[in-house]
């Protein structure tokens, strides 16, 4: 049954209520437009709010905090013991949380006279959605766009692929795990295992971590995969290289990881990381030739179109940048397109030097190119700058728990254009957003070394290009890491 | 007796082994040039390494463990009692490492071929500087050029002024106490009061700050006085509004301070943060001639050169910008332009839109002008936006221990320049750094607005024109602090 406030016909249905659709159907309602959203879950806010970023980042806060309580006695607090984490009071917590957030996305498309339509969508036409809800008469809706914004899911091997794929679970039933698990295999190299082993290792769970390859972050710069593969091993995480799952055996609780190098991991819990992929089934895309990529990813071009006029897609459907700012700033641009004043029909989301953060232990802050990527794009015009230290935080800490910290600066041309900069260490998820802004102005080393008036110093000729002292080190680290003798160190 | 390695003449000498001195001689040195620090202590590295940046940063840290250890209760980690932290032990420990830092300092400066002469400067003429040391004949080195690079020291009134007033101590002596005091009295409004009353009243000691209007952090943005002083309340710091120390009586451990509200305040510790002096007795200045504020400070033009030619200053002793990085940055810019190659000829140190971090509870970063130094100076042109939240790391946090965030972001004309940013809440001493470096590229809003590629929201309109939404925020807080709810709360 349609809800009874359904208009005749929209301006624009947004297709899935998470990042992308809310912060489209914000904007274009903000523009007086008759906006629905589509959305067949009652996890209001998508991937972000319900298995994404909101409950990553609390899980992450946790570890974090079990980090900082293994600091206490280098500060010399008392003995506070090694410590011990409620996962089950705290998941419930954490739920409650997310809860609210879902109510707070409806409550507000509410006020805003965004409506709501609970239920699966299907493409009938650029004009036609049919909504249909189990044990009801689907019915159609009107419109003159449609925006496909549903977002993905985590990839699972087939049993097919790999026989007992399908005991393991992914990032989503990470979040539903209600006790700690004892022992976990983690599958996978990029960030969202990355940050799960990691939440996992750091709150005491004997975490084994398989990657196909020899480090961590492929897609990283170099120096990031250098440094934060053996800093995990370091705190415990089981790496296993080379390594790729054969086979898993077991029932709840118990399961046998089998590889490729004949090894046997047993674990409570099999959790698959190796890739998220289009949310695209049963959509009807197909019916109407919305063309999607080999992967199931959406075709968009650059102002979000799909290859049907009338039907565009934002966020993580389209497969390019997976990330809910993205997602927002994509669907925003949308709208104004359509629907705002003239100064924005051309009004575009521009896909680079946008900031990442990996929430891994210490975190990693990069943007713009990796070594690689400037080297292949400007050749022989690329320099590196490069410093490692150990933040003051971390003098009163036993030499165990120093963590590493490694900014890189990759420039290129004779006015040292910044074209990629990558932290690791403690506070990089913050150090990296205002740098962004830096470097997406077109910002050149000297524009860093200019804020804290620093020219390169005398030693910086005792390097070698790509390891020559980055000042941006005396930037950033007056507030965190900087202590004077630093910059003796780098010149030793 | 001079050191054996005495040169006949120096090409500069430093007075002063500190910050700017060491920057400064370090860099001149790298020139090939004959340089020499007289330094009358063995506090190598000066205010920052013995009683500035490093033990404060290090104690800000141990407070800062202190509020974790707080939250942890929040984050569902077993029950861990209140924060106990053994004062006396950990004081040991930072000596230790500042003594460590100490001897880095004097080791590089010989590695790098800069004579340390050990003993008390006074400059007889701009190439001549006597040294003395006691139960020494004096002796007198040559030079072509001096710097006076030898800092302040903090001010504690006259017992004429205030009776008793030399009963109490100033930061200097915070850094070596050797127990936590249970009650102290801490006088000021500046960030030093601010910084050192945060760290006592976070670990634990009973905290009374006496400030005489009704805000602390008087020369900062309004916003950031707003924000801070009540929360400092709400933290335990006994604030006292509009109120001076008239006389201090009592013995070691116990003191009884009056004020001129009338009220008796019992302490086992009085600490004067009333503010800084040049370092400048007994060096001669005013027989050469060389110019004083009537502070006390060396009047220098925008090329550290003082009233008299071949004498320069740097530092904290030139009274402006009480910052290490500041006082490197000019003891650089200087031996560039003394020494360095042609194109250094006309270098200098540009004193604006330099970023500087208080380390409150939580930490304040801010850049560029105040709201009212911009409407002095930008009239109707100035807008002002403004967001404040409370982050996710808080939502798993008992509301008592949800501490606040605000951002502020100053900009003026059609273009929208940033002319400021203020930033009070967790992290903001990481964030700051980076947007320093895109407001010192001129920076407009839109080039904020544009990283994350996030348009002003259809919210905006609702606010004043100084209470719109920071974009910077989204920028920001993906990290930190980013829940999409923020922004629909914002439009609430």
């Amino acid at each position: 049954m349609p809800p009874v406030q359904l208009a005749d016909k929209y301006d624009i249905i947004f297709i899935g209520g998470g990042s992308g659709g809310s912060g489209g159907a914000r904007r274009a309602a903000s523009y007086g437009k008759k906006v629905a959203i589509v959305e067949s879950t009652p996890h209001y806010g998508g991937t972000c709010v319900n298995v994404g970023c909101i409950p990553k980042k609390l899980m992450w806060h946790a570890a974090d905090l079990a980090d900082r309580l293994r600091h206490t006695a280098g500060y010399k607090f008392q003995d506070l013991g090694q410590p011990k984490f409620d996962w089950t009071t705290f998941k419930l917590q954490r739920d409650a949380y997310i809860q609210k957030l879902r109510g707070i996305y409806k409550t507000n498309w509410n006020k805003e006279g965004i409506v709501l339509i609970n239920g699966h969508a299907t493409i009938l036409s650029p004009t036609e959605v049919q909504i249909s809800n189990p044990g009801e008469e689907p019915y159609t809706v009107k419109t003159d766009h449609i925006c496909v914004a549903v977002g993905g899911y985590p990839t699972i091997p087939s049993d097919k692929d790999v026989p007992g794929a399908s005991l393991g679970i992914s990032s989503d039933g990470f979040f539903e795990l209600e006790h700690q698990p004892k022992r976990a295999v983690v599958v996978g190299a990029g960030y969202i295992a990355v940050e799960l082993a990691g939440v996992l290792n750091t709150l005491g769970t004997e975490t084994h971590l398989l990657i196909r390859g020899e480090t961590v972050l492929r897609t990283f710069d170099p120096t990031v995969q250098e440094v934060l593969t053996p800093w995990m091993e370091h705190t415990g995480v089981k790496l296993h290289r080379q390594t790729k799952v054969t086979k898993v055996k077991g029932g709840p609780g118990s399961y046998t990881v089998y590889t490729d190098s004949g090894e046997t991991i047993e674990t409570d819990v099999v959790l698959w990381a190796i890739g998220r992929q289009a949310n695209t089934k049963s959509l009807g895309l197909e019916d109407i030739g919305v063309k999607t990529t080999p992967k199931g990813d959406i075709v968009v071009d650059e102002y979000q179109n799909s290859s049907v006029p009338g039907i565009t897609s934002i966020g993580d459907v389209t497969g390019k940048w997976l990330l809910t700012p993205v997602a927002i700033a994509a669907g925003r641009r949308l709208a104004n397109r359509l629907f705002g004043p003239p100064s924005f029909t051309g009004d575009k989301l521009i896909y680079e030097n946008i900031a990442t953060v990996v929430f891994s232990h210490p975190p990693v802050g990069t943007v713009g190119l990796t070594e690689p990527e400037a080297r292949k794009k400007y050749g022989d015009a690329v320099k590196v700058y490069k410093t490692s230290f150990k933040s003051l935080y971390f003098s009163m800490i036993e030499e165990h728990h120093k963590e590493p910290t490694t900014f890189k600066l990759i420039v290129e041309g004779p006015e040292e254009r910044v074209v990629g900069i990558h932290i690791i260490g403690q506070g990089s998820d913050e150090i990296i957003q205002g740098f962004a802004v830096a470097v997406k102005m077109g910002a050149r080393k000297v524009d860093l070394d200019n804020t804290v008036a620093i020219h390169p110093t005398s030693g910086e000729g005792k390097f070698t290009t790509t390891q020559t002292v980055l000042r941006v080190r005396l930037t950033i680290s007056h507030s965190q890491n900087w202590s004077p003798f630093d910059d003796f160190l780098a010149l030793a």
